[in-house]
């Protein structure tokens, strides 16, 4: 049952110049070696993520009687900022649920944007059945994250923005959560370039759309565990599965490792904060996941609201396994000077020493030795190899 | 001596257009409760900063015979990107030197840019000197980084933008190294709409024109420490000395921790990585150095090539700077069963325990007890507070 049409989308793309950011779309030349890849950059929509733009539409289709009735939403992430936003923003009153283990960020940013925010015990799942009970006792109207018309015409804007900002794209990589988002971006490709590919990204760690669309119906995952928080779903849509079935060209996986290598080198080479959800389009250009040579390819970037704990964990992560911040453990015999000549050798090689450990109290050691483990920022692996044989040419032994 | 003209920057402005992108004007509504704050995002420029306007420029006013002879230039960091480019797209063979103490990362994307590289012993003053010398035996032309007609025309495009995305501007605020981007932009600004204001920002650690413009003639700084290192010059040009004389309304310094705040609110507000030179302008609007109470405010963002383990630890001091991280040492009796207590504790407050270190070793400690060392993810003052009462009153002595 598509209820979706193009004149929907463009009446949306009409309604959200009030409110919507027409993002950027910025060339990035060092994501991949065989494409020509372009970054649509809705992490630097209003809100941090495209999320605002079903919200802002929906709420704009009510009627009066309804918007005096309110607002529900329930979400821990972009879609409650989304919804907080475009409540305020048209004079509408807005109760945002949320379990209490949301990040304090994102309850602060829904209460700043105008929302009331109740946190409720619990997972998503008891936030959700607060909320609708919460609707069914108000009349309020619940504003659904995926599975409705005009949210998804909505978020299609953004197709209708990429076909204008460069005509002769090849491909469109789109995340896929409950699949609000790639529904109304590949209804609005293929209806009006049905030569340009469309294809949906989810994470290896919660695969729901992968899994029905492989399988040829919906079906529930138990559990999803991804640091790209903002597509973990369980369930698909009805009207996303449908739409998607009918209009998306293929559908991979990425890992969490390749999701934060995406982060990390959007950082580097886009300047570019994105978050889980919004890198697994560039992840899966990256690392060859779809058939991209020689084609002009939009990455859509659909968020950037990571915490930055998590950012700080991603760049750490991102420094070892590129060779610019490494560990050694070095066993050292217990005598005056040793920590002298390691500390000479390594900045000697260039690097730069961040922490030492000189440890005495593991029972496995032999009474005259301990352990020393340095902390450094390296340039390359090829520093670290040097720093190695330095040290063990000057007699040192790394056990680690 | 200015040579500066408006019709030299209008010609700027079309010749750029092959190769610059008008990097969009972006609301930040969460940097400043007084202003209305607007960023422009020079560090979303092609190489990472505007440093490809004014060297795009100036070799494009070069004659066939000059560039045949190529282009030396010297420098550590966003020049080299912003040269190397502008020669390759222009089929122009340049040099590059650099201090052999730059980043592997900014030498890479130098070379990848098309520049041949040579780095050279000592620092930056060395790397010059070879520069200079090798510009006398070869006759190729050395591109200043600031201090120069048509880079600084190049640069000033910037203004015109800005006047042009937002013509009811009420200020603008410009990072100041050398003074080559501000002298473009005040001038383009100043010439168009003089009642704009502009003003200028430096480092405390790295003030040559703010201590020049104060003097009232150049000076030269001994010895230039800030990780704002994009703008750490220690002798303002000639020209750009005497355009900021004239049309810069004012210039005020900030510090190292008001530089990485601001580069961590970019991130999590605006999803933008700014370097600390790029920063300096936000810092300044953050912490309230400028008269902008209603006004409607430009932080030019000049740049974003941060290197990413100096990226890692501005997130990290930033977050235990918010309340967002945080370690306790905490003394224990040497019997069974305590880090179970503390761990019990510290999990009913919610925080995410993310090292711990138990140590017995220091001989100032009694015989019977050790110290516990817990790092850990927290919400904010509030949750550490909590946990930090909650230990207390379960007996546990606190002792950092």
């Amino acid at each position: 049952m598509i209820m979706v049409t193009l004149d929907k989308m463009y009446h949306a793309a009409f309604i959200l110049k009030e409110v919507a950011r027409r993002t950027d779309l910025i060339y990035a030349p060092n994501l991949s070696k065989d494409a020509e890849i372009y970054l649509k950059t809705e992490n630097l929509q209003v809100t941090g993520s495209f999320k605002l733009r079903g919200a802002y539409y929906k709420i704009s289709q009510l009627t009066e009687e309804q918007k005096k009735a309110g607002i529900i939403a329930c979400s821990a992430g972009n879609h409650a900022q989304g919804v907080a936003l475009a409540s305020t923003r048209q004079g509408v009153r807005s109760v945002v649920y949320m379990p209490d283990s949301a990040p304090i960020s994102k309850v602060e940013a829904t209460k700043r944007l105008g929302a009331e925010v109740v946190l409720t015990k619990g997972a998503y799942d008891d936030a959700y059945a607060a909320a609708v009970k919460a609707q069914q006792e108000t009349g309020a109207t619940l504003i659904h994250p995926f599975d409705d018309d005009e949210v998804i015409a909505g978020q299609g804007t953004i197709g209708l923005e990429i076909l204008d900002q460069m005509p002769d794209v090849d491909a469109v990589i789109v995340p896929i959560g409950g699949g609000g988002l790639i529904s109304g971006v590949a209804f609005a490709i293929k209806q009006l370039r049905p030569s340009v590919k469309v294809y949906g990204v989810q994470a290896n760690n919660a695969p729901s759309m992968f899994e029905s669309h492989r399988q040829g119906h919906q079906i529930t995952l138990d559990s999803v565990h991804t640091f790209a928080d903002g597509i973990a779903v369980k369930h698909p849509g009805d009207t996303t599965f449908a739409m998607v079935e009918k209009f998306v060209d293929d559908i991979v996986t990425v890992s969490e490792d390749e999701i934060a290598t995406a982060i990390l080198t959007m950082i580097e080479k886009q300047k570019l904060i994105a978050e889980g959800a919004g890198a697994v389009s560039v992840a899966a250009a990256m690392f060859n996941k779809l058939p991209l040579a020689g084609k002009k390819v939009v990455c859509l970037v659909s968020g950037g609201n990571i915490d930055v704990n998590i950012l700080s964990r991603v760049i750490t992560r991102g420094l070892v396994t590129s060779g610019r911040n490494a560990n050694l453990l070095i066993a050292l015999e217990d005598k005056p000077g040793q920590l002298v000549g390691v500390s000479e050798i390594i900045s000697r090689c260039g690097a730069n020493v961040v922490s030492v450990r000189h440890e005495r109290s593991d029972p496995n050691m032999a009474i005259s030795s301990c352990f020393l483990r340095v902390g450094m920022e390296t340039r390359d692996f090829a520093q670290i190899a040097e720093i190695r044989e330095e040290l063990t040419k000057a007699g040192f032994v790394i056990v680690q």
